[in-house]
């Protein structure tokens, strides 16, 4: 399958790699080892010795080192090979384990696996998660049965939200009917909804001023390639800007790694802008995304994904709607921008 | 897998779709969903929302209408998009699911998979299973991983059952060395047995006047396209003519529908015409005769599909024997009308 | 996926095949039936009926005949068909089952899948396994989930020991500085390491005069097609020589038969020097020895399997050292081989 690969990836959510751990995850059907140096700071490796292709992340640690546990050969953090144990302990110049670029940012470890040099330009800002009380922001991670990109089209296109999901973020039939507006950028693709409803959604009205009036509210989505989308959601009753500095509301990051063509690695983060030092409030909210993600999104999105098989979306002749608008741009767009990767002058660029 | 789509294959046992399920099940690759409109009448759809593939069977009924849980738009019995709540609500001329002919006929659910029209005289008659005591009547539904066509060869060559079953059907080596008289029409194959033996079966022996002694027996089979098979069998202890109506027997219907090339639906149903008014007579002998399927037919069929995977039956060059002339000629029939349909002026027949 | 044929493969321990059992298992993905005759002789024949391709395990046996379970016909230890219970009872020509020759050998069952008459001076002699104390030897049979060639490589290259295992085998890291000395024969490939260590190998220095002082150690192992290798290990504390008869040691039989190109029957048999007449130490070695392979072995052997899929390992490009040179010597004649043996003439040779 082709994916985008000179990009930058989520590998692993920060918590997810301890400090001693050989952390593993196969990415875009590579293995993949990361740990983290005694400094803390994070690298990845192919998870793979290549003496005789055993996974390094059997092996153990020497410091920063790695010792495959087959043949003890050890390798530095950059895939350097620095003692053969074997005959005289000659080290093959061949004896290199690839190394990829990672940098870890708002709480997750981004992995850059494409032949091109790293470019950190490429790696968007979430700075908002980073901003706040410890208690403001939550994170999870989803193991998904089902292709990326039907996973993209679900949070790009939010018209489901009312039918698929329960109460506690209908929006009262207000959603669907509105067509967003949308915006194209030469690397992204964004949509926003506004609307009023009453009373607000559930997951803000205790938190405004009267919680069973009406309000407006808003969604602004921001999808990156490769597979980011940046979501903000808010409601307000006051007649200020309708954006998240004056709204009740929250900023979150949807944003998918490709596992294989047919399993994907799903991360999410949100940050919210209201009792923000509440630790069992910040618990019991990532707990009740993960779960509606598993429950709710899951299930229909991994049984399309049944019902699809490796077909091409756009072969199956999907109906498309005004809700598809958005989802369809970023297949399009990503489409795009793997196709031009793929050119032969793809590295002159 | 080449099937014969123009023919009735039953989808589903009347019973196993109640008055308000979305019943569900794949049929020769595809994906159906089955359910009842408010008057009882059974419809079958793909089950297959065209926006975003989601399996609708997973969604809801209004009335009889379904409502796909992705993105809630409503389809009718006949699979017409009648509401899309999203954007002004305009109906997208492709949202159409596709609708299957569906006809409930002698306690059971026969599906037209074809892009002929349906045509009901191809629906053979198997009224005998409507007529007399409710508890004189069994049906069942067990699932087989193995190609259907090694089904109907289990049932065309009906010298198995002295070899693979127990006591209950033994015909005590008798039925091998018969021949059996072959009947065979433009779209069916027939074959009759007939034997002594002492005692008789033991299913029969006890609704006889003398249950030790000798009896005359007959096996009726006959196949029509695409996989039903009709059986009769009885004994009799008098000297008027060996059939139904003067035997003590049953007539049967054993019926296959691919659910892909390796798995198989398999429908069975047994009406007998002796202590036909005994309910708990009648709940063992369907439980007895499942488990007989399941445990002696099941695991030798499944093995010998292990054993072949997809290579086609006669490129494995099977010793042919007497007792395989009827299911050969199944085989070479089934195959004949498959290679007919799938001629390019097969629609104009 | 290419196999060497024409060669003697281990179907089975002796002790697997019980007087009256049909056991089966499937080698080069053939299914494979053997048992033993009234005269205790075991046969091997196709577990395949040619009539309708069931199992010829799941039928019974009369004498040294077996009953096919689902039509009754019964063939000889040869695979001859001696009774047809259909119709007149006329055999086909055709009713053959393939039948392949078997050896009972150093308590393991040696079949010949190969097209080319059977060649008993291909098989060769593991004599020293059948000398000695009963107690003194013990016989073990693992499936892994790997290509057997990677279980040749992982026995050829001894250097592992010190890095994959515990301490009750370990030299104290002085075999992997040793480069083996190799013989190469037409049809074997020997490696022979000498060193010595303080203590001696865990397993040896409790048998030696001075348990906690230096001995002298050897390895030798000679691969010998399709998949054997006899391996001896032995340590002395006195100036003779460095061989079984003089050391304290043991004398083993490592020998895998593909199941698939993704799995393998792993059998391995150990005779040893010392303490020969104790069952309960007999008894407390072999399971240890068998749970080294499954637990430190096996894990590695298979996730690099995993990782290598059905890719040829020299595409792969591995990087290969000293300790390699056995293991891809015995590669290399094995591709040789099998070559020979796809050649157009080489029935003929």
């Amino acid at each position: 399958m082709a994916y985008l690969k000179n990009a930058w990836y989520v590998s692993a959510l920060s918590t997810e790699v301890g400090p001693v751990e050989l952390f593993h995850r196969k990415i875009m059907d590579t293995s993949i080892l990361i740990y983290r140096k005694e400094d803390g700071v994070a690298v990845a490796l192919h998870d793979r010795c290549p003496h005789r292709f055993a996974p390094l992340h059997l092996g153990k640690r020497d410091g920063d080192q790695v010792i495959c546990i087959y043949h003890a050969l050890r390798f530095d953090c950059t895939g350097k090979c620095t003692h053969n144990p074997h005959g005289e302990g000659r080290i093959p110049q061949a004896a290199v384990v690839r190394s990829f670029p990672l940098e870890e940012r708002h709480g997750m470890l981004w992995i850059w696996m494409g032949d091109q040099p790293a470019d950190l330009a490429r790696l968007p800002d979430f700075g908002p998660l980073d901003e706040g009380h410890p208690h403001g922001v939550g994170y999870t991670y989803m193991h998904m049965k089902a292709n990326y990109e039907l996973i993209i089209d679900n949070v790009m296109d939010l018209s489901h939200i009312d039918h698929l999901h329960g109460e506690i973020i209908t929006t009262r039939g207000k959603l669907s009917p509105k067509v967003p507006q949308i915006k194209e950028g030469a690397r992204s693709i964004s949509a926003r909804w506004e609307w009023e409803q009453t009373p607000a959604m559930l997951i803000f009205a205790d938190h405004l001023p009267q919680p069973k009036e009406e309000a407006r509210h808003f969604f602004d989505i921001t999808w990156t390639p490769p597979a980011n989308i940046q979501l903000s959601v808010g409601a307000v009753q006051n007649d200020g800007a309708l954006d998240l500095a004056n709204c009740v509301g929250q900023y979150d990051l949807h944003t998918t790694t490709p596992e294989t063509e047919n399993s994907t690695h799903y991360f999410f983060a949100t940050r919210r802008n209201h009792i923000e030092d509440d630790a069992g409030y910040n618990d019991m909210k990532i707990k009740a995304m993960h779960a509606a993600f598993e429950n709710e999104d899951g299930p229909v999105i991994t049984a399309a994904h049944e019902e699809m098989g490796t077909t091409d979306f756009f072969s199956l002749k999907p109906v498309l709607m005004t809700n598809d608008i958005a989802p369809v741009k970023v297949r399009r767009l990503l489409s795009k921008l793997i196709k031009e990767e793929q050119r032969p002058d793809a590295l002159a660029q």
